[in-house]
């Protein structure tokens, strides 16, 4: 029953560590071309290897991260539970840099930049929280965490989750009608949804216009779900007033792009949050113990929904 | 027993809703010009007006900031009380600049913002929270206000006072080794002291010299407190990695100033905090009233300290 880790090394050690301590009986692997393939139950990679159909006996496909779309869920036999990891260390890392992006666009930090190089020194008429409404694409284990750190500044919450959920002291929403309802209301909107047929291209125009007039953007979902043209069109047109990126399409940006050197926008390289070696053997080691005594993992996909 | 309000007539408006509401029985005047010297009791202002003399019945002098250092304190009769206004809007707002500062600096983003106007995609070693210890010089209403909205991300807390404190989660310091102790386990630095004497060209090459190398600055106090020479050179010998600066001297910074153009500092023209009338004139009735009940007011300034 060996566990299979292909992702870099440097993270690999930590796992190493971490299941020679807590799961002695389950041989830990680094190399695909030494390993047994019939002894692989566990394998944990960023994207699946093409010959997957190669480890017959694998019970579980960890992603590294907290997306799966990355995998080809058609392509992974039925019988394989597909999990993805969302531990400690991601969530704070989220926390953290929706957190600073928030504020960034509260303060008016885009603006102040380019005053900054244009070397004007006027302070721009600002918003208290309280009249700044926040809405949130995304309530899984990711979005509550944001909202829970956001609590404190008093700005109104609000959210919007494929289902139905309830979070004190955030206006939940669900279905389309709960969609628009929220956008109507959202200064700063941040899209934490996960990539799925449903969600590319879901930031578009038709999006942009259904927000207030100067509302900002924040996204750290994934790339394919901004229509990158209509948010240069938005911010262009003064339909939005500021944006903070973190994923864009394609990664890396290409050179020339416009958001590299658009004044309303900042764009950082897909860094807001990344997992965390030592969080996430522990994070997977739970899971294997939680399977080997017949329950479900943490952050077991639905195929059906494909996240 | 008059109030003359002596600032901007957009703030007086909502004080005199607030007075008229409030505090009926105290006489609220905006215009110097045609008010009774003899009747005026309580006078807010930014700077003290030159013939203060001539309310020769003044109890109160309210500073409608948190600072008094625009005050020449020799030149206010001994009787006059002198009162700071720390109020709710302005320590929220606090918080909020100093969270986006601190989390703007741990997370890199003034090297990511450089990245972007160079167009270069790549990703930083980021520290985790855990590591990235926080000192706070000052360790007043505004210090532990800001202390409270950073404890839940993680980071290890300092803070440094004239007087010793107690506040929980918070590894608190006073007096000289006490500082040089803070100094060299901050990798983020906060300054929220008043002016004084003691306080002027206190973040001087010295001090940066004592903290640990690469270290980062917030600086939220007041402009003279900064050896702005100094910092460019920390800045330069790499002693310091960035700073987010809200206050220089003098304001504005004159134009060619090197700090508009520095890769390594964000400035922002003295905006992370101003008094909203609202909060502001519940603080100062809330203070006549304590004054009136025989009480000390809240945010009295001690003449031997100058804050």
């Amino acid at each position: 029953m060996t566990f299979l880790f292909n992702s870099d090394a440097r993270r690999g050690a930590v796992f190493a560590d971490a299941f020679a301590r807590e799961l002695p009986d389950v041989p830990f692997m680094m190399d695909a071309a030494t390993v047994d393939p019939d002894a692989v139950r566990y394998l944990i990679t960023w994207t699946a290897p093409e010959d997957l159909a190669r480890y017959c006996n694998l019970e579980i496909l960890f992603s590294i991260g907290a997306g799966v779309d990355q995998f080809r869920l058609a392509t992974i036999p039925e019988q394989v539970k597909i999990v993805r990891t969302v531990e400690e260390g991601i969530v704070r890392m989220m926390q953290e840099y929706v957190t600073l992006a928030v504020l960034a666009l509260h303060r008016n930090l885009p603006e102040y930049l380019a005053q900054q190089r244009a070397g004007d020194w006027h302070d721009i008429p600002q918003l208290q929280a309280g009249s700044r409404r926040i809405g949130v694409l995304g309530l899984g284990q990711l979005g509550q965490a944001v909202l829970d750190r956001l609590k404190p500044f008093g700005f109104p919450l609000a959210g919007w989750s494929r289902s139905p959920r309830q979070i004190e002291g955030v206006t939940c929403h669900h279905d389309e009608a709960g969609l628009n309802e929220m956008l109507a209301a959202s200064n700063i909107l941040i899209c934490l949804l996960p990539l799925t047929e449903e969600t590319r291209g879901f930031l578009d125009a038709d999006l942009f216009a259904k927000l207030p007039k100067g509302a900002t953007l924040v996204h750290t979902g994934r790339g394919p779900q901004l229509d990158h043209e209509a948010l240069l069109a938005a911010l262009d047109s003064g339909q939005l007033s500021a944006a903070m990126i973190d994923v864009t399409d394609p990664e890396p940006l290409p050179a020339g792009h416009p958001f590299w050197s658009h004044q309303k926008i900042i764009v950082t390289p897909h860094v807001a949050s990344v997992t965390q070696p030592a969080t996430a053997a522990r994070a997977v080691i739970e899971n294997i113990r939680r399977h080997r005594a017949g329950l479900d993992p943490i952050g077991l996909v639905d195929r059906s929904r494909r996240y």
